[in-house]
């Protein structure tokens, strides 16, 4: 068994990741109930990124929209007959479906939308909630609400549903390094009578235990979707046809994996691209002696001269340790003490929530030195969310080292034909975890089932 | 009867106003629904907005939280038979509900933030969805899911409430100008047993039709939840007490009321405060001529120089009226038509979508011609919006003048009695339409049922 890399990184488990959440005010739970509330200092960093999603998404030509939460059920029962069940999954009632996918509210209006060869290509996104009930329960999959973000296109050919996806893909990407998060890019295998996609590209980051966690899926849906609800066009010669269509989509899950992986025993660790404040500035014994006061104006002065967000704590109902604890919880990257030693020194000290590192300097350098340590804070934490990808695949090439990295808690990656054969009998003998998907190779390899050349490499995993 | 100011305004009705919103890309409904789909063109004013309430909340205090749109059905249950019935307007499942109103979601949450008086005043909002089903139908409350805007505020002593209302007041304000509607502002009669609130301020928009719509509310619910969900705290001398609260919202139906007023035959007039693109430069004959093409460059160019946003339409697949008509439909403020007129007479021309007025000016003379013109379609357009506001209401002094004015669409402005005979038997004796509240004046009037001496206006219209 060859480890890839393997570095230590976060040992908090998830319980205890939740309870970091709350305590840090980033959700709460309504009480006798699986829904989540979310927070002011969790919005303060989620609105950012809804704002970042808003910019990003029209460079690629999707244009917003809020669709109704309300699904009709005929349209509901149209998407269970012919493509997938819901079963006891959805809120129903007797008129109404609240919508579990995108699709069941966007695709009779697609068909509305599009008659001819010009109507085409339609591009939307939504960011709103979907609902799902009956799963299992946990910070990331209980929420029977969950926030999604979601593209759907509509095109005239197969070809360019093929460069959409591939488009579809970058824009994953930028949305996952919004939140460092590295993860790995399969294709699911689709060996079903009634596929929800022709093609079915997965993106599952990996969870401080171990488990990998879907973060993001890119479908090539063609003309599965649009054959259901009927979404047609006539092209310039009066041919007609059904439109090719792409879909893809993530939660808020991406956010929160990023905040998990990043959590040591002190609690969350922002990265500073993403903090809503950079610095908390805490002034020791507030407003006890005005000479430190003065000094904490003019840090604060600096801060503002050169927009560097920043919380200002001067509460003197708590211990100096349990405020320091407070902003360690919430994961501020820099913490600035101002009290009577740095008054005396002359000196600032400013403390990295990252690795606890500790620097001074002269006020007159504050700018230098904060935007120097917050680059610095970014690219060890990103670093950090690299390590630990890297650090928890292992490289197997039998079945038994298979059974050894699962229980070891590791991601598995192998070689393997992209085969049905291979692939469930590979599934059947392991008898545990899961075969994410594969994804084509230059070099060939052998086949950890049946020892042939193959192209393809896969991983294997405990899935959230 | 006596008419306060009677000028003309909008005469669009409902049903045209409505294929406006539809025509211009606001709105789209969700085939064989009633459900809202909100298009790109209306997000673009939408988003803003929100950002404008991200911005107004906090500088009363108030904190951004996203709470659960599932509510427990036992809070449901609570709240029904303590306080009011919903009876068939909630979507239940087993378990859960649709949440008919913020409360539900909320306050159990309060009660778990809430011990001593240390926790107090919390002050939130949510920019979210409310579901209510089986109520009338049309574009203003047909939607079963509304988007809501509602702040709930929690402290220890009446006073406090009183004083929050007041600011609530100052945001409903402020919110309500941010599509220059004007509204009447009066206190409800609260005669029942199971009161609400013990003051309920309702803000009412005039339509278009004379029929008046509530545009926010502004409740001092004092005890009267906190009782209910049992949000208690104790004060710092060990005594225990329920919170005493207020709560104040609003819809996302302002911005329809104004864009309806505001309409015209040709479509929308959007407020350039809050046009997406405030000009659209057209050109004719687009890419025949590279002289015009030029001329259309220097006049992008001077736009992105000073700021001003615009759309450009080089659209060569339809007629030049047609393009015309579009961006009248959507109602924006200016619109610049450059061809060959413009290249030969070496002037630009601009006209206004509010008077359709033509201005030609100097390439170089741009910015201020621009500016200027916006801020004097703003001006005009709030003045219209004003206009309707107090040409639709006239001042009766019997219950004869009241069905009169009713009769002929108008608001009707009284002097009454704030007691239940008076209002109670003037409704009886009117017998159509409803009293929308009252609010105290400085002179003495005669109260028009019981001829008493009044210091009490009312108002008395046909409600949406």
């Amino acid at each position: 068994m060859k480890t890839i890399r393997d570095e230590s990184f976060s040992l908090i488990d998830k319980k205890k990741f939740e309870e970091f959440l709350l305590s840090a005010g980033i959700i709460y739970r309504y009480p006798g109930s699986s829904a989540l509330t979310w927070r002011p200092y969790g919005l303060l960093i989620l609105n950012p990124f809804s704002d970042f999603l808003r910019n990003l998404f029209p460079k690629f030509g999707y244009q917003e929209h809020i669709f109704s939460l309300l699904a009709n059920v005929e349209d509901f029962y149209k998407l269970n007959q012919e493509i997938y069940k819901f079963d006891k999954g959805v809120f129903k009632f007797n008129e109404v479906a609240l919508r579990p996918s995108g699709e069941i509210v966007i695709y009779p209006i697609f068909k509305d939308w599009i008659h001819t060869i010009n109507d085409l290509p339609i591009k939307v996104f939504q960011i709103g909630l979907m609902f799902r009930k009956g799963r299992k329960s946990g910070i990331f999959r209980n929420n029977e609400a969950n926030f999604f973000i979601e593209g759907h296109s509509a095109h005239s050919s197969r070809q360019e549903v093929d460069a959409q996806v591939l488009n579809n893909g970058i824009i994953i990407d930028q949305v996952l390094d919004f939140f460092g998060l590295p993860v790995i890019k399969s294709e699911r295998p689709i060996w079903t009578n009634k596929p929800i996609a022709e093609k079915n590209f997965g993106y599952d980051a990996i969870l401080p235990n171990g488990e990998t966690a879907l973060a993001a899926s890119n479908y090539a849906q063609m003309q599965i979707f649009s054959k259901v609800f009927e979404i047609g066009f006539h092209d310039n010669h009066g041919n007609y046809d059904y439109t090719y269509q792409s879909a893809f989509g993530f939660s808020f899950r991406p956010f929160l994996f990023s905040l998990w992986i990043l959590s040591d025993a002190h609690g969350l660790r922002l990265l500073p691209s993403i903090a809503p404040s950079k610095v908390v500035i805490l002034e020791i014994n507030p407003r006890r002696d005005q000479n430190i006061s003065n000094l904490v104006n003019l840090a604060r002065g600096k801060m503002d001269q050169f927009g560097i967000k920043y919380f200002y704590d001067c509460d003197s109902s708590l211990p100096i340790n349990k405020r320091c604890a407070k902003w360690e919880m919430m994961g501020i990257p820099l913490r600035l003490e101002i009290g009577a030693r740095e008054l005396n020194s002359g000196k600032l000290t400013v403390k990295r929530r990252d690795n606890f590192g500790v620097t001074d300097f002269d006020l007159q350098d504050l700018q230098e030195v904060i935007s120097n340590l917050l680059d610095e804070v970014e690219k060890n934490l990103r670093q950090k969310l690299t390590d630990n990808f890297l650090g928890s695949q292992v490289l197997a090439t039998t079945s038994l080292e298979i059974i050894q990295a699962l229980t070891s808690k590791k991601v598995v990656k192998l070689f393997i034909c992209y085969s049905h054969d291979c692939i469930n009998g590979l599934q059947k003998t392991v008898n545990r975890g899961e075969l994410l998907g594969v994804s084509k190779i230059e070099q060939e390899e052998k086949c950890i089932f049946c020892n042939q050349s193959t192209h393809y490499e896969g991983w294997f995993a405990r899935r959230i």
